[in-house]
């Protein structure tokens, strides 16, 4: 801030000057004091000068509406919608966000630095204040091959940059209790630079969560049960509670607040698709459910503001007070959370659910291009099998688990799977593109149910290579070939024809295009998946795959590595 | 941290290696979950690693006792107890204080940066993490002359230094309201060095607090009504509640602690003589007092642990969980709260009631020697009258403010006073004891009883000249020569005899001797103050004299510079 910019403030609040901006007749949410009081809000220079009765040079009448503190996604991976930094602004904004902690961590899997470089760039084109964290698990297992490698050394820059607040989910928590050398590299890399550590830790308990929380874990996102929730609380870490398009964590953790604790308390998304944003909305959808489940509006305005500044350390944000940044929402009720206006420092961003400033994207030649496979041809699908028993792995619908299976396959004489299709059994493949390696894995799949032609993606957690499932090796090597092709993304192929596809050229992850467009063509590739394809209806066609390459999930996994049994931790033959 | 301290953490965190200390069976009252349970608190290198069972290389049985964080007084300055920090922290840490947060006005109005320093370096003499802020204010006003002048510019190298934590209250609220530009300056500083501005504004209400919050005040501790500290609270000011000595605010404000607000209380002492600390306790008499008003265990403890370690971004202390520091109370109840024993960063540092380690007084020779007169003589307190018909001080007993009075006095054939016993109208004088200035102003002062003899002391907020009062020229001169021999402090004569005498030698503020000592010392005072000059029993006699030089407090007051009209802020003369 500067002096004339203090002195003005000062003046504005004092009244001696006429303010930039006056939102008149306001029920402002005192997070603070947890009243509601009547008043105008003053602003200058994109802050807050104070709350009474003031003129201003602007007004804005609020007919009475709750003003509330700009909200605050306290964990959110843009990368899962699928949209660019300056698309997921147009969408959450009009829904009361006006400050987001985003993980970049699939496109530095896939890009390293320059993903991070371009993914703060492209932050510059939205009004929404995104702040980041450094993916901490670059690559996450060393299981699969990865776009980038970033250790301990890497991180000393970039924890240096200011919109970088902290190191991002600690996913190897186990390297975390077992004290590894690398992990406490990483951490201490953290600390030296004054920064957060953010973590993920499902299902630690006892002496492992202590060490855990030791290590300096700030906070946890994973909670499932108010048992894991309170132990977390107790251990002095910040409970994220989640809300995303896969993960729905909020009503079952809100049993779990208390007057007591509900100050350790946040909101997030984690994972949250265009549709989910466009149909229920994003955090104003979060303080419904909060009112749905019993908790008071305060408080659960208050988890969306006040208590994610006070985790995060962003001092000047989480209230509508004097000196606060004049982020701000207009809500029509404190039931539904319909969001009328919203203003980031000072400057009107949304209004009944248009965003209003002008969209600057950000080159993103950086990013593109990322999907590079070497030599693949259809030979590399070829498994030249000893044995038909094989290992399969079962899709268990409406999760990410799979299951262990084995099945008696039919081969041809040299060795290679023969599709029957009243198995339900269907090749499996997955294909390195990041460094070259050329490296393809094939494995089986049981119960995805597709029939006719395949389906190719380069979104496949956490590496993301291509996976690729089809019905023959011609129907996949055209689907591969089509995806390189499209620079990414996913496409499903029938008889030698795209059928649908969506280009995901940033990074082959997320497209350039609106998260309207992005609705559409998911929409239009799940409807495709079913009717021609005949994938089962009670299978997630994308989602599915997208997590297959997961060797962190149970129980069996293939990465380009090969065959993963997340049990024993190993990797296997396929023939069993 | 050093890397091998967080693996030997984690390590014991989780139970593989054996703690250094473990404190076995305590009532653990954790502060972000609101609950009290059972378990041992392994600590590692001063810092605890877990809650749970555990085994460690020494262990100490708590007994059941309830284990609380250490405590905090978020505003304290010690020169108001008249001992060294060495001092003060053997005085506090037996009652439950691990941190304080430490204003040393007083010294650096006489010493300058110079007493700064004296502190910071004392302050590592003593087991009390004492941190400190810069004074704002010096001088404090511009109608006195005090040993420093400290601007912006000065403030830049201070605010650098990690022990210093903000600036100190700000008490020139007028000029932050009216947004001054050395005013200015000075917060900028704070702000560019990231570090916060402490508040002080009695009374500020409407727009002029929403200025004083603007410009980024974090906390006030002036509050004396609830409606002051709810205005205070709306603004996202910090309370902090004082009990000390002199102002006793919590029981008033306690009333104004709600559910939604407490975490933004706070428990200060302001000034806590050593009296005061040996009969009534420290914090733990603040959270008796809480207990009293009703406030739940939990909450009170709060206030002085983890509200007090956000407010001031003391990340890793306010709580008992892992990561944190083992500052840890053991209370025996949460009624009385006995405190038992208490650690700092796992060291044992007080056992009933004893403090623990050895006291390494620092060097005092940087900060002795500061009262210097200069040409004083009996012919000083000449006045030279006009007239006959005089303005008088007239105290107000029970407070420090006093009323501005005329009085008919005798005057010899040259002017000067002749006192008539049964008038109690005596005259006061400030002598200048900084720059060599020479000043001396002399003034009336009327109620305060004094029969025989002269009082003098170097204890003057808040710029600390010499004040003295006395029925004649030659028992003050001879007061106050005295006192520049004892190098400050307090003296009583009587007829050409000191009758006591309370050397300060440490900025003609503090001694180098006991609580205990300055206590029997100033009881002794108190004592002959009655009994032998015959001051009125409803008058406090040092008190009294201390704030007769604050140009803040209404009506009349005397400083070097001649006598001070608060109503009118001007000096107006001694003549009616």
């Amino acid at each position: 801030m500067k002096k004339e910019t203090l002195k003005k403030l000062i003046d504005v609040a004092a009244g001696r000057i006429p303010a930039d901006l006056v939102i008149k007749n306001c029920k402002v949410m005192n997070v603070f004091s947890g009243e509601i009081t009547s008043g105008d809000i003053a602003v200058s220079d994109g802050m807050i000068a104070g709350i009474g009765t003031y003129e201003g040079k602007e007004t804005v009448d609020a007919k009475g509406r709750y003003a509330a503190p700009g909200l605050i996604d306290s964990h959110i991976h843009i990368e899962s919608s699928y949209v660019s930094p300056e698309e997921i602004g147009r969408l959450l904004v009009p829904h009361g966000a006006t400050t987001i902690i985003a993980d970049p961590h699939e496109i530095v899997n896939v890009c390293g630095l320059r993903g991070l470089e371009y993914m703060l760039e492209a932050a510059k084109g939205t009004a929404l204040d995104i702040k980041y964290v450094l993916p901490s698990c670059v690559p996450a297992t060393p299981f699969e091959h990865a776009g980038a490698v970033i250790n301990a050394p890497e991180m000393e820059e970039p924890l240096q940059i200011e919109e970088i607040l902290g190191l991002g989910e600690f996913m190897n928590f186990p390297g975390v209790i077992q004290a590894e050398d690398g992990v406490l590299d990483k951490l201490m890399a953290a600390k030296n630079a004054g920064k957060f550590i953010d973590g993920h830790g499902p299902g630690i308990a006892g002496k492992e969560l202590n060490a855990y929380a030791a290590a300096g874990i700030l906070a946890d996102h994973e909670c499932s049960t108010v048992e894991e929730m309170k132990a977390r609380l107790e251990n002095g870490m910040y409970i994220l509670m989640r809300q995303g398009s896969a993960c729905h964590n909020l009503r079952t953790l809100l049993a779990g607040v208390t007057e007591q604790n509900s100050r350790r308390c946040l909101l997030c998304s984690d994972d949250r698709q265009p549709k989910t944003i466009l149909h229920e909305g994003h955090l104003d959808n979060h303080l419904r459910i909060c009112i749905e489940e019993g908790l008071d509006a305060m408080t659960a305005v208050r988890m969306a503001t006040l208590n994610a500044a006070e985790c995060f350390g962003l001092k000047d944000r989480g209230a509508l007070a004097p000196g606060y940044r004049a982020d701000i929402v207009l809500f029509d009720d404190l039931k539904d959370f319909h969001v009328n206006r919203v203003w980031i420092e000072g400057r009107a961003v949304a209004e009944e659910g248009t965003y209003l400033p002008k969209i600057c994207p950000h080159e993103i030649s950086s990013v593109k291009g990322s999907v590079v496979v070497k030599d693949f041809s259809k030979e590399k699908l070829k498994m030249h099998l000893k044995s038909d028993f094989v290992h399969v792995i079962e899709i268990l619908p409406g999760g990410v688990v799979t299951k262990k299976e084995t099945a008696q396959i039919k081969l041809d004489e040299k060795g290679e799977f023969v599709r029957e299709a009243e198995k339900d059994i269907v090749k499996v493949a997955v294909v390195e593109r990041h460094q070259g390696t050329g490296n393809v894995a094939c494995g089986f799949l049981k119960g995805y149910g597709i029939k006719e032609g395949a389906v190719a993606l380069s979104i496949a957690h956490d590496s993301h290579n291509i996976i690729v499932v089809g019905v023959s090796d011609e129907e996949m090597t055209f689907a591969v070939e089509e995806l390189v092709r499209q620079e990414g993304g996913i496409v499903l192929v029938k008889e030698g024809e795209v059928i649908e596809r969506m280009p995901l050229p940033i990074a082959g992850l997320m497209s350039d295009q609106s998260g309207e467009w992005v609705d559409e063509k998911l929409t239009a590739i799940h409807e495709k998946a079913y009717s021609e394809l005949g994938i089962c209806g009670d299978v997630e066609p994308v989602m599915t795959l997208c997590f297959m390459s997961l060797a962190v999930i149970p129980e069996l996994k293939l990465t380009d590595m090969g065959l993963f049994d997340v049990t024993s931790f190993s990797f296997i033959p396929v023939e069993a």
